[in-house]
């Protein structure tokens, strides 16, 4: 028996640089240059290594999701969802950007995007491990060494900001083996160019999300503008459009079934170097422990707003939030289900192990720390799963109280030391939380739910219990349910967080003015904050214990798998990537006896089309489409223009927006979702199920030139 | 526009023979031998010439069905659906076998199938053309024609029918052109021998009816039994099983995509060389009206039996089969909207009047016949068009009385006298219909469908109203809305037919008793009877001519195609066909952006079992497909057990229950469904679209003894 799984640990580590897997650092793609030129590109792939020359030179972040550049003056390309907020902003009830799409016809008449809109454009990578773990550091453990790190950071990132209208960030790669500093442009001044309307660029909502087929026109249209001299600016009149040196242009030659293509962007975070304990952790106690909760949640607000529909609005949004978080965690719980992860990964460590000890040299590098991963992180786990109904327990307006006096404590102190997220610069959100707090709040329904998390919380073994929480609000072991139900009424009738004035108080409040008030929640988040404040400085003690482990098990693995002649990509952390594959269908569908055609058609917009909510497909381009009226975009094949396309790109979120390019480097849509079963991903790449979904450059150019009339975009993407 | 039109013509033409298509008559295969050597047949063609040899000796017909043996007892098999009423017929509420399943422990378990129930061998396939338009018949026209040929008919069947035990029949081929007397040995000793749960055999119901993915293990077991002499004969407890010269063997190889196969059954009726004018007149007149007054009559329905449980069960059959066939017609119409078939219809007999015209010869032969026939048809529809509303107006009491006062007129002629369907032997159907009558008869119902339909007849032109229909009624020209109400309601508030006593009189009236009747019904039946006898007399007259010039019309469009090398195989009749094809899914599923694989598998039951209703799969079985419980029959490329695969072949209602045999004739499963998109089939054969639905032999077996147990089956039909 372990024999076999030692062998097939062998396999599985070997496949995991098979072509379609991996989210590559540019720099990166000389070491599987043989497997791109096989794959497709056409390209020298050290072309891809350099940030700033073609293709890498056009490829930006919006912060959250990628894009590109795909004009010289400035043009942005990137998702619907991507750009949404900015939509949203510029909507009026009189003039509504969602539903009816917005086209400037000339650059005057293009609007500001939401505040805070970014463009960054990647301007330098360097490698700063020594910097972040000098040899004072590397000397620490516990606390001491994450704050050494993080005053490391900050050194180097002040250095580097010293070049106006650049933002740095230091990165953590390979679970803090190594460490990057990310130098980019901070454009901020981004205008709203071209967006299709809802019903094209969301079309089939929430609906269709993480689903195929998928009729999706998921693309618009920024332009990053700078100041007449050509510097990072705040939005103003006179700024110009930025010119940058490289810019993607779409492709003219078609593409096909079985073409290569890559995605350019910057994906957020996946785990795929994770332990087998981690794995375990996740997919067999913390994921099926929430997705019960979230639904017993949902179960007791329905409950609540049965007959109350003030209070069904107020909670929708949470609603459809927790039902698209249940949504993807089931998913991955199905996945992980039908699959053997977690025996390949307890292989893999197990080979892994064997390794390390099968030579006095790896033993003595790794051996140690390889036992102490597991312990730290079985304290980690254990930890986490003794405070797990403590921190569901807490009912939202002692949460309120406490988030409010924690920003009291911290803006006591000089702006520069307080804790990241309580600086000057964050009070807006504050603001803005306190002010619509009540939009989202209703006695009866948080009555009930704190109800079920105290009673679950109360189950809890009194040793495990926080005692100051249990003071602090009067909660008893044993309590009979009308007592807790008891209690809980008592709190709401006493307090007057309801009240905006009182929260504003509360908001400008010093410490010690919230030491003397008399509501019930502000009582207690004071009286736990001692607490909680000590408990955040033990994580952080085991972070720190962790970190120096962590790295040097990733430093082992990394050994192993290069000595075994496979390359190693980092797992996904926001940075700039590259990932290829194919476009490709799947022989295995939604349902046992169908599969998926690589691409989707106009037809199947028809299909779905009910002229309301989210299947709201315009009629302009529902006549378009009844009229058969292709242009140049038709694909014999298909015998329509194709919309959407599946490939078996290596994505996550933060993909969203990326430039997909065939083997020329040429634009040939944006990627925008993954299919359900791909979400597990994240954790584990399987070339059978995953697949990513584009929008394909072809029905963009279509839904523009057919639809919306967007001539002279169509012009300055050189198309007409 | 001509030109190219006619290019099509050709190549249409040319590919009506292309592999896939054709319901082929046995005697025709070796015209196709090369073709379907190159399909895969390996098999000498000229062996399935032979009906009393292997493998056509094994095929036989239900009446309705298609089946074969597959051992040497007698056994048979055939689809679940053609042995439901078998089934009910023996079940009870303590005994329900329907739910249950049923299997036969021993041969002295089995039990009678439904009374009625029949095998037939067919042991001959004559050509009679010359004996049924003999010399004489062919000098004649219109009804004497028609009159002549019945006549013929019944002195060849009688003649034939001199073999005890077999029963003949004399078959139109080629819309009159050929005619063919078949001699069936009828076995009517028929017993049930083995039937899955209803939740495998019909799994899926009426929701997956012509639907794909399909999961439906839609198979049973007859047995034919025969005296102890060998004869056909009724049931009796000596009787012993029929012992079959031939029988089919499960296949021992794998059957796999891309596969070849063919049918062997019964398909009921097609319409593949009808004429232009009678696809236009089909596709858009009289689908399209029936489907609108269909979901018209539905809707009055919904509405009369809202609030009326006692009639809406009256009605849930009728409904049923109302939306069954709007499913049916209104998925041709849709495939009809997207085809090219009436112009492909239109350019072939532009080409074939072409031809016709070219040569003195050929039109001498077809040239008046070919204009005739455009003319007659054209009578025959202007014909039924005028007499559409009329033939919808007849309150259903009034019809009812009408076929009785019919039946009253035949009976009061010796019995061998009289016309088919009110003979002697069908007055057991009367009975029961008299008896059933008001399980489905709700006054309010019907009076509002009256008024509905006599709504639309009274807006027919004067001219074209029926005068008899009129007067007995009491229809005035003009009516106003409350005017017909109370004219209907009298009928209602007078008629008596409602009550069995007096319908069962009726049952028993002589001619001159029902016209001394005072029901408002009767003696409108009675005041119409002429008049609808002389209307039969000439749609007689009418037929008599058409039959000629049809059959002239299919000899010249024969002459054509073989003039460029095709074989042409005769539209379905009912009689013994046989076709090949490729197990292959589809490119294009259901949806936009989905293919359907060739087989379903286990996993898809899992996925549709919900316990109950249409979709409830057994629990024995449910527990064996979670536990992979898959014996000899998993298919590693599926990694489960095939449950229906998609073929090519090109079958029809009378098809179900046929064997599918693979290019050795062992038996891979029984053909017993199409898809939605494959109904027009019945009149034009699209290769893209068109997939049969067949059981899998091994999920057969597998179900057998995996779940059911039938472990006496599995060893007489040599698999254990």
């Amino acid at each position: 028996m372990k024999k076999s799984l030692l062998a097939l640990a062998l396999v599985s580590m070997s496949s995991a640089a098979i072509a379609d897997e991996g989210m590559w650092m540019p720099q990166q793609l000389p070491e599987i240059a043989s497997k791109l030129k096989a794959a497709g590109l056409e390209l020298d792939p050290n072309d891809l290594t350099k940030l700033t020359e073609f293709p890498m030179g056009a490829v930006v972040s919006l912060g959250g999701c990628s894009a590109s550049f795909v004009s010289p003056k400035g043009l942005v390309v990137t998702n619907h969802h991507c750009v949404y907020n900015s939509i949203a902003y510029n909507s009026t009830p009189e003039n509504d950007l969602l539903a009816n799409g917005f086209l400037a016809a000339s650059m005057e008449d293009e609007v500001a995007a939401a505040p805070g809109s970014r463009i960054y454009v990647t301007k330098a990578v360097e490698n700063v491990t020594t910097q972040v773990v000098d040899a004072e550091t590397s000397q620490l453990t516990g606390k001491a060494r994450v704050d050494a790190i993080e005053e490391n950071y900050k050194t180097i990132v002040a250095e580097c900001e010293q070049d106006p209208g650049h933002r740095c960030s230091v990165s953590s790669f390979y679970g803090g083996l190594e460490y990057y500093l990310i130098k980019q442009l901070e454009i901020k001044d981004v205008r709203l160019v071209h967006a299709p309307a809802e019903g094209v660029g969301k079309f089939g909502g929430d609906t269709d999300n993480w689903m195929w087929p998928r009729h999706t026109g998921d693309y618009s249209f920024y332009r990053a503008y700078v100041s007449p001299e050509g510097e990072s600016a705040a939005f103003a009149e006179e700024n110009v459009p930025y010119q940058p040196e490289h810019h993607l242009t779409i492709a003219s030659d078609a593409l096909n079934e079985g073409d290569f293509v890559m995605a350019l962007g910057y994906p957020g975070r996946t785990n795929r170097h994770r332990l087998p304990s981690e794995v375990e952790n996740t997919f067999e106690w913390s994921y099926p422990n929430t997705v019960q909760r979230f639904q017993e949640n949902l179960a007791i607000i329905a409950e609540q707003t049965a007959d109350n529909k003030d209070a069904e609005l107020k909670y929708a949004s949470r609603v459809a939030g927790l039902n698209n978080y249940l949504k993807n965690r089931q998913g991955m719980l199905d996945s992980f289900a039908n699959s053997d992860l977690l025996e390949r990964k307890q292989a893999e460590h197990a080979a892994l192990t064997k390794w390390v000890n099968a030579s006095a040299d790896n033993g003595a590098a790794y051996a140690d720390d390889l036992k102490a991963i597991e312990k730290l992180l079985a304290e980690r786990h254990a930890e986490s799963r003794e405070g797990y109904y403590r921190s569901l327990a807490t009912p939202r307006l002692m949460g309120l109280a406490a988030v409010l006096y924690k920003l009291s404590q911290e803006r006591s102190k000089p702006d520069a030391e307080r804790e990241a997220g309580y600086q000057e610069r964050d009070f807006p959100r504050y603001e803005a939380y306190v002010a619509g707090f009540e939009r989202s709040f209703d006695a009866s329904v948080e009555m009930a739910l704190d109800f079920y998390n105290l009673k679950n919380y109360l189950q809890v073994p009194q040793a495990q219990r926080d005692e100051d929480f249990d003071a602090a609000l009067g909660l008893k072991a044993k309590m009979s349910d009308a007592e807790l139900r008891g209690l809980i009424a008592s709190w709401y009738a006493q307090t007057n967080l309801t009240e905006l004035t009182v929260r504003n108080q509360l908001l400008a409040a010093t410490p010690s003015e919230f030491a003397s008030q008399d509501d019930v929640f502000v009582k207690a988040a004071v009286a736990i904050y001692p607490e909680q404040q000590a408990q955040q400085d033990e994580a952080e003690e085991l972070s720190g214990k962790i970190q120096a482990a962590y790295a040097n098990y990733m430093r082992a693995k990394i050994a192993f798998m290069r000595e075994q002649g496979e390359a190693v990509y980092p797992d996904a952390n926001s940075t700039l990537r590259v990932t290829y594959g194919t476009v490709t269908g799947r022989d295995h569908g939604t349902y046992d006896g169908t599969a998926w055609t690589a691409f989707t058609t106009l037809r199947g917009i028809q299909e779905k089309a009910t002229g309301e909510g989210e299947f709201n497909a315009p009629a302009a381009q529902l006549e378009a489409i009844k009229n058969q009226d292709y242009g140049d975009y038709a694909v014999a094949s298909l015998n329509s223009v194709p919309v959407n396309y599946l490939a078996t790109l290596d994505i996550t979120g933060g993909n969203s927006g990326s430039a997909v390019l065939n083997g020329k480097a040429e634009l040939v849509g944006l990627a925008f979702d993954g299919t359900l079963d791909s979400i597990i991903s994240d954790w584990d790449f399987n070339i059978d199920n995953t697949r990513s979904i584009q929008v394909d450059s072809r029905f963009m150019l279509w839904q523009m030139e057919h639809v919306d009339g967007a001539d002279n975009l169509l012009k300055e993407l050189g198309i007409h």
